[in-house]
């Protein structure tokens, strides 16, 4: 897509600290790390993020996901890693295009991705159960 | 495997908020959620995490974490979500059994994922790239 940074990567008219690549999926560096080996995985062809991504080239990222992970507890020698992943602006997302941070973890490092625990949400699971049951069934219907 | 409470929550033998099924995985709400409608998505099998778990596996449980993520907007009008996984300890992970987190998101719902910058981890960019290079190659190679 025309202006879309990751898009630039992908087809490399845009430099980057590229690690990685199949035929569906990238995988560079972040020039913004919060941590040693923070990695980002994208498709190759434009989706904005999970709404609108086919499942199977979704599948083929996160099968790229685990193959970076992999290799960061064994190049780098990290004993853990996170995957982390934003929809659109109000989860975070900055770049319309999909993309999966891969964070390599270590002891003590400082970066946190904890959360707090809402009362109001926990009050909410009965009602939020049965909302989202009847809408995961009429999509995954449809979708069969 | 004997022990593990999302095998347990998997084969019925403990009670779950459980909001989808489908052959290889499972959904159900978080009961220390986060947010309204934060949900853990888990493969059946029991797996510790990404380390783990056999790439077609993974793929199908990233396909119910794109339900997932889909229903919470249409179900709860969440305008986004994010995806969260740990792999280890150190990562934050504390029940070892391969589980997604999704999380509804609405704008300025106080749930936060940021972080910081690392400006050791950027001068590390160019030693990084060679390291994971190498590895990556290595492990996609031995797949083939």
């Amino acid at each position: 897509m025309d202006g879309c940074v990751f898009c630039k990567i992908a087809n490399g008219s845009s430099p980057s600290h590229k690690i990685f690549e199949d035929k569906n999926t990238i995988a560079f560096l972040d020039i913004f790390p919060c941590a040693i080996g923070h990695t980002l995985v994208i498709t190759k062809k434009h989706y904005k993020n999970m709404e609108d991504v086919p499942p199977q080239e979704l599948a083929e990222a996160i099968k790229t996901v685990q193959l970076v992970g992999k290799a960061c507890m064994k190049a780098l020698g990290a004993p853990g890693f996170n995957v982390h992943q934003s929809n659109n602006k109000p989860a975070g997302q900055v770049v319309f295009h999909l993309h999966f941070h891969v964070v390599p973890r270590f002891e003590n490092d400082g970066v946190s991705f904890k959360w707090q625990v809402s009362e109001k949400a926990k009050e909410q699971i009965p009602l939020v159960k049965e909302k989202m049951m009847k809408v995961l069934w009429k999509i995954f219907n449809k979708n069969q």
